[in-house]
């Protein structure tokens, strides 16, 4: 899953995601809370149609965003207060408090409320913040079975984007194919009115347990218990070594329900999502391709290219020969290195294109090698 | 014709300045000649291989950033010794020296090394001014007719790169449409090459005389004495009234010959560029539309839009409810606004593309108005 951290990803329009076949997008919910702000994504309908963004999106819970860019939070049982990076302005993050936010931005998955434990942190520290994290995922599925019906989604949505997208096409394709009567275009609306009313987001549940294994396998077990239709592996990605982000990702997974999807967060380079796909994680996000990119850190099939050393200023050749991707097939690395040290806004972009492209080539590799078409 | 002033149109790619139908960019030689340089570009194989554009590219003399972004310049009859805006470097152009850089840069039409009068300037000094660029522009057409086999096209380009495109396309389809003889391919080969051979740069002059008609006058038949495939008109647009810009153009038009391009250099707003393609100017350029939408100025058919403004921050309607561009088929206001007021990239490309749908819509519609198809 690409980043769009405030509703875009960043340099690169949805129609580009679209061709690079990116399924689903992360917004942050941190961000989105600030600006534009819950009243106004919930007033525009809800993130999708704020964004023009039809295929699948999730948003985390706002907390790691709360842990990692806010010094002065202050967390309490019943929830989190920090200051925005913005404006400095007071607010308060809570479990109930997440669900309300997620569910008025209208995201097809969405997550519960969770404190990412800080690393390093003594076993003691690790089981409280544990605990803490299962009350708030009880909570968070308490408010949201409550709530779950207020997504501003109206009839114009189903869980799946994707499978409603088609579904709209047929819809219209029925309505304008003959001359139906007034009867069967209001039983047809009906149908699709009563189908979208049942629709509601997935909210999936978070393991911590820090680096420990033992509390990782009962924060699994005991999520699991809350029950929830896909499960994270959160707190991971902090500073560790990779190699224990290995062992810890490997055994929780043991805990984690093969039939429902496993969503390893804030990971990872090229080479740990290839691995850690091959290992039965689903899902992943990582602001890596974009970010990197804009720093003129490209990924190729011959290794990383910092594109603004002055070895590439003539450079004729393509960043990568073996991709395929609309930057590849046009632009040389001279182009390309020029773009970057004028500062040109077009590096960005194509940086950016480029290296979503190897990230989504990378996993569409494993799911051939895997023998998975989705 | 959009400007790209270092080798990019800031913040959208080469691709969809394609789909918008942009038939021709402008390439800034002040610009380029200080980053990448001209080394780096003529050794890429000329500006259209280095940035990967086989459409048409106009590079002006460098004269305009030289009067316009150096307060430091030293003008003598020899040329201009200023310093760069990159890094207060000292440097010189001459009308030789334009020439040199614009033959090496391989845009396919090149202008003359002009003096581009400041605003206001007594007759006397005008004049002046005016008769030096007449000296100058004998100076870079001797050059040019001396140095023009040296574009780096080598075999692989036409002057007109639409041409060349087609021409290139009909000649590969022609050689794998049968079964050739190796006899007929090298004939055919030897074809195209010497067509190339002879393929050169369009060097146009450029008209001065300030505000003054009579002296407008002198410089345009003047100009036209020394004989060019086409004619600009400089030195407006430089702080004077818009009615002034008006009548000087129109009185200057009368004695340039209607059977070449006649080019009206930066200008203008999307109301100046339809009233001036209607007095008779063929070519254009202006930053505006690149500009004004990175500040967040967007042109609509109902006006111009500060989308910065907050009573667009829930607006669902499209940018420009009758405008068919990528961007007002699929994003509102609000999330244009939302864009802007985020800092985020996306803001300025897709802003950008908006703008430059506006202007090449705006002359397709003077076009059909006319009865011109191209």
């Amino acid at each position: 899953m690409p980043v769009g951290t405030v509703g875009s990803v960043k340099g690169v329009s949805q129609d580009v995601l679209e061709q690079l076949g990116v399924q689903i997008l992360l917004g942050n919910t941190y961000h989105l809370y600030l600006r534009p702000g819950l009243d106004v994504v919930r007033r525009m309908g809800g993130l999708h149609r704020f964004m023009g963004w039809d295929r699948a999106i999730l948003t985390d819970s706002g907390g790691f965003q709360v842990f990692s860019l806010n010094d002065l939070r202050k967390v309490t049982e019943e929830g989190v207060t920090f200051r925005s990076h913005l404006d400095g302005s007071t607010h308060f993050l809570s479990p109930e408090r997440a669900m309300e936010i997620q569910i008025g931005l209208g995201a097809d998955i969405i997550m519960a409320f969770d404190e990412c434990t800080e690393h390093p942190a003594d076993r003691e520290r690790v089981r409280e913040s544990m605990e803490m994290t299962l009350r708030w995922a009880a909570r968070s599925k308490k408010y949201f079975e409550e709530h779950k019906e207020e997504v501003p989604w109206g009839d114009s949505r189903q869980p799946s984007a994707v499978s409603f997208q088609k579904h709209q096409v047929a819809s219209d394709q029925w309505l304008v194919a003959g001359n139906r009567t007034v009867d069967e275009k209001t039983n047809h609306q009906s149908l699709i009115t009563r189908h979208s009313a049942i629709a509601t987001q997935a909210l999936f549940g978070i393991v911590q347990g820090s680096m420990d294994r033992e509390l990782r396998r009962e924060s699994a077990l005991r999520t699991i218990e809350i029950d929830f239709p896909g499960y994270a592996i959160g707190g991971l990605s902090v500073g560790e070594p990779r190699e224990l982000t290995r062992e810890i990702v490997e055994s929780t997974l043991e805990h984690l329900p093969a039939d429902k999807p496993r969503y390893l967060m804030g990971v990872g380079t090229p080479e740990e999502i290839a691995l850690y796909a091959r290992m039965g994680i689903d899902m992943m996000d990582c602001v890596l391709p974009t970010r990197a990119a804009r720093h003129g850190l490209l990924f190729t099939s011959e290794g990383r290219i910092s594109i603004k050393q002055a070895r590439y200023a003539e450079d004729q050749s393509a960043l990568d020969p073996e991709c395929e991707c609309s930057v590849c097939r046009r632009y040389s690395r001279a182009y390309l290195r020029h773009l970057y040290a004028a500062n040109e806004i077009l590096a960005q972009v194509l940086n950016s294109i480029h290296n979503l492209h190897f990230y989504m080539e990378t996993m569409r590799r494993v799911r051939e090698e895997m023998g998975t078409s989705h």
